[in-house]
């Protein structure tokens, strides 16, 4: 990777102020091949009126629709908030190379959190984990977000 | 609910049978809504071209569409095998009532086998789970269909 770990997650973290425009909880990611960004997404659970349109799972999609692949060999995740157990192993099935997160999610995150099910070796196939990368930023913005909702 | 569970396994295994048919891992499910089937839908991992698209996320997605809301209260899911860590993660975001299977997953089943992601009663929203639910049935579709995939 050229780059380094924050120019990409301040692309997934101006992905989740969009979702904050579209007054969705604020969650981007980015889904990075051999250094170039693939895919971008943002929250869009509301605007979808589905509970499964997580910032993930639409980075994921848009990555296998652009590569033409479902199997997202040597790429990278890199995403503003924890995932949740559904995101999680969603990185599990697409084969994702490598998981970085922004803030902790102690309540639903399932990278670390509650579970750690990307690195767990009894699946077919484990997504290494770094978090915290730009974790007071990522924070921030959550919760400014709820703070925000809760006038 | 009016019909028993085999009825509604019944239509999951009919959307298995679909799946298998288009040369997917034949798993099929049905989304319930007080008595009613609101969803069905089968694994489109391989035509869709993404790991994300199986039967559960599909029939999930379009139990919201038809009910114009994420919050999927008051339904119930039934599955032809005990979902991964991605599709129970997806049940206990959309808020299920009830989930029944029909065969297990040793290796990848978070209902249950490797996890009880669903019953976890530290996340929000604790979905409660039976498996075994014509099982047989349910599992002799996959080790058929895995049987011809190794000719």
């Amino acid at each position: 990777m050229e780059k380094n770990k924050e120019y990409y997650m301040k692309i997934a973290l101006a992905e989740a102020k969009k979702a904050a425009a579209e007054d969705e909880v604020p969650v981007g990611a980015v889904v990075v091949k051999e250094g170039n960004i693939i895919a971008k997404a943002h929250n869009r659970k509301e605007k979808k009126g589905m509970a499964t349109r997580h910032a993930e799972i639409e980075a994921l999609e848009r990555a296998s629709k652009k590569t033409g692949n479902w199997w997202l060999e040597n790429c990278e995740v890199f995403v503003t908030l924890e995932p949740c157990a559904m995101c999680a192993g969603a990185m599990i099935n697409c084969r994702i190379g490598k998981l970085y997160f922004g803030a902790r999610d102690p309540k639903y995150g399932c990278c670390g959190s509650m579970y750690n099910l990307c690195e767990d070796r009894r699946f077919n196939h484990v997504v290494p984990v770094e978090g915290g990368i730009m974790e007071k930023e990522c924070a921030a913005i959550l919760s400014e977000y709820f703070k925000r909702k809760r006038k």
